[in-house]
């Protein structure tokens, strides 16, 4: 291990000039004009793991953006890692909020700044980097590797879970890695071992068959755009706790052992609310802020709209309304599960005189991994000896979908060690990722090999 | 009168004639590509006032689109009518659901197919011919006359309060007669003896200082969506009666007399839902459906606004929703009142995580006219005499300002005589207006004049 991680210190310039030619490629995947920057991104990634030693290295075509595949399997002995993360960038707009061009990387402060430095290009990198740093300084690799990245994680990732159901034979391996979350803090490394799921439904109401006169009509029509707003203010209780008939039975509640260690976690409240410039918080009585954002169910609304939106005044009465919500899920809640209450409480809940549609529109499985197994502490140790300080296990909000279909199609848990930060300003203008982070996270995933394989055979 | 009525039938072609050609001009005033079209129009019919005998005829300049001004004033001791109607008309829009084309009068089965055919340029060019026919007829009239038709009725009459407000002197008179409304039906002609108000505003819910990530932020960040559909289902009770604190106190209820004389009224409820196509009604607990629509205050979201709305799922808790609504109001409640009303009543429901404002858009006080007046019954006699069926007095769920506004500066009751009908399509594809409903009208104003200055001169 010591050849690999002097192989990466030494080669620290050269490895950020290389994410740099990367980060020139504008791989914006949910733009059609950019389509054929994604199909560059992903030859060049291609290219670039055959160029540091990987095997079969592929590049598939899928209906959407192609996967990038390559790995390095050598010894059936050695415990195997799938690694995932995506090549692709969410869109630079704003474009004129931007201190440099975002597909022009360029320094400053010590931090690297470009669309993608981070999430998830940048992250992305520290995990070929290590390979290289292991085949290049050491000759072999503790591990065997398998490198999945897609191509259409911004975008919903729609290819990715047919490809990880077809190819069980492909995937097969023991943990999977992934470096696409953030640290608790700049001070307090992490490592997540919870994420939330998604429900995302689209609700229709539809009421009389054309726009009405709200003079003329105003009185005894029952209007969408109200009945809207009855439907959504009705999904919550005083208590800020879901209303949905049964929507809690199968969720997990945080053991005390959780609650004690999320207790011990500094998250500065006050500095968290003035951020984002509000005055009060709002979560599910009975639980911290911090629980209720990582760990609690949510419903929100995301969209909203019916009826007249421009300026001035016009008297309609909408004939149809709409609302896309979603509702983020925790372990063991499932999505089609929680899409079934839903639609049953719409249906029971709406009156006689509109008719309410629900769409499912986007879905996750909310992912739970026990911190006690081999890779979890290896990567615990690992990040440990990298920054100093004993890494936190925490829960994230978000939702990755990938996750849950390595759980669910290949038995495969996931370690989610990432070196972001929430001030990155991933899907903003200035996205930056510090090159510290960048020289650390190839160091840890370094460590994490070589303290994963050895866990795995001393068993 | 006789010489009157008969100049009037045997020059009832002619009259069409000349309507279809303002029907001809497209005198849209909400779209400033028809600005040239507007002011057209106004000097068309200004000088058609001239020319047939009106005095002081004027086209006077508004901050928007032009009043068109004309009297027959010769006699102090005869009383003065002040007649109001309107020469703008609604977009033609949607183009492709004419038959014909919007701005070429057609005639079919006995209709006058045109935008403006019934609202207002038909209805209003009626007043013009009664007068044309007293003057060429009978070469005198038995009131004084003075017109004031406006060209932004369709877009909010900006210019006309202040007008009538700084013209007191130039438009005293006994009472208004307007036509632009509906009979009940086609059978049942009718008065409009009450008009509903209008307080149009823009709800704004402010939360974080930008769109947030749901799954970070979710379950501890009151949504201002969520925050927006709960204040605005709020609004009304399980009896579809108004939660506002004081919104009912001026509410004047309806009489005994009057409920009763709605009894009368063959609404049919099945086909009038069946028209819409809706399957139950929505009304306030104790009043029917004709009464919800007429003569009781109401609350509509008229529009609702914030968020993803765009195809797909974003998982975005926005930073801000948005609403218009309005409230139909009914005396004696006032604009203003309400608005504070229901500005309090939102300050005051509104958590201390988000900030609401509110903006006053649009409003026009209610109004309600004594049915037993002398130029009500006037209205009353010449209608049967024409239709030779009993006019009912009904209220009408709309809002027309200038009359609320001639009530206020003026101290002028209007005299609603429409001969409109519901399946006119006012403000849609295919707008008509029947002929048979052109000339009775023309025929029931000239009996008006002549029966309103008889009781004027019994007095």
């Amino acid at each position: 291990m010591d050849a690999a991680l002097s192989y990466a210190q030494s080669h620290h310039d050269t490895f950020v000039d290389e994410l740099e030619d990367l980060l020139s490629i504008p791989s914006v995947s949910t733009d059609s004009a950019y389509a054929d920057d994604v199909q560059r991104a992903a030859t060049w990634l291609a290219d670039h793991l055959d160029a540091i030693g990987l095997q079969h290295t592929e590049i598939l075509d899928t209906d959407g953006h192609p996967i990038v595949y390559g790995e390095h399997v050598t010894d059936p002995a050695k415990p195997t890692v799938v690694v995932y993360g995506h090549y692709d960038v969410q869109p630079p707009d704003p474009l004129e909020e931007w201190d440099t061009a975002p597909f022009e990387p360029t320094h400053h402060n010590g931090s690297i700044y470009a669309r993608g430095a981070c999430d998830d290009k940048g992250q992305m990198f520290m995990q070929v980097k290590a390979a290289q740093a292991y085949l290049s300084g050491e000759g072999e690799l503790p591990v065997n590797l398998k490198y999945v990245i897609e191509g259409e994680e911004e975008t919903g990732s729609m290819a990715i879970e047919s490809y990880i159901q077809e190819n069980g034979d492909r995937l097969d391996g023991d943990v999977a890695l992934i470096s696409d979350t953030a640290m608790f803090s700049p001070e307090i490394p992490s490592i997540t071992y919870g994420l939330r799921g998604l429900a995302y439904a689209e609700i229709t109401v539809e009421g009389p068959n054309r726009d009405l006169h709200s003079g003329n009509y105003g009185g005894a029509v029952d209007n969408p755009a109200n009945v809207l707003s009855r439907l959504l203010a009705g999904l919550h209780d005083a208590d800020h706790r879901i209303t949905i008939p049964g929507f809690y039975d199968d969720v997990r509640d945080l053991t005390e052992t959780e609650r004690e260690a999320y207790a011990e976690l500094p998250f500065d409240e006050e500095a968290w609310m003035e951020a984002i410039g509000i005055d009060d918080v709002r979560t599910e009585a009975g639980y911290t802020t911090f629980e209720s954002l990582t760990a609690r169910p949510t419903l929100d609304v995301n969209g909203l709209w019916g009826g007249y939106t421009g300026e001035g005044a016009k008297t309609v009465l909408p004939s149809e309304a709409h609302a896309k919500l979603s509702m983020r899920l925790v372990p063991e809640q499932s999505v089609d599960d929680i899409y079934d209450k839903l639609e049953a409480h719409l249906q029971a809940e709406a009156p006689n005189t509109v008719s309410v549609t629900m769409r499912r529109l986007h879905g996750g499985d909310p992912v739970l991994v026990d911190p006690s197994i081999p890779p979890m502490q290896a990567a615990k140790a690992a990040m440990q000896e990298v920054r100093g300080t004993e890494p936190v296990f925490v829960r994230n909000g978000g939702t990755i979908p990938v996750v849950a279909d390595f759980q669910r199609h290949l038995g495969l848990d996931s370690v989610l060690m990432g070196f972001g930060l929430d001030s990155d300003a991933i899907h903003s203008p200035n996205e930056h990722f510090g090159l510290d982070r960048f020289r650390q996270g190839i160091e840890a995933i370094i460590r994490f090999h070589q303290r994963y394989a050895a866990a795995a055979d001393s068993r």
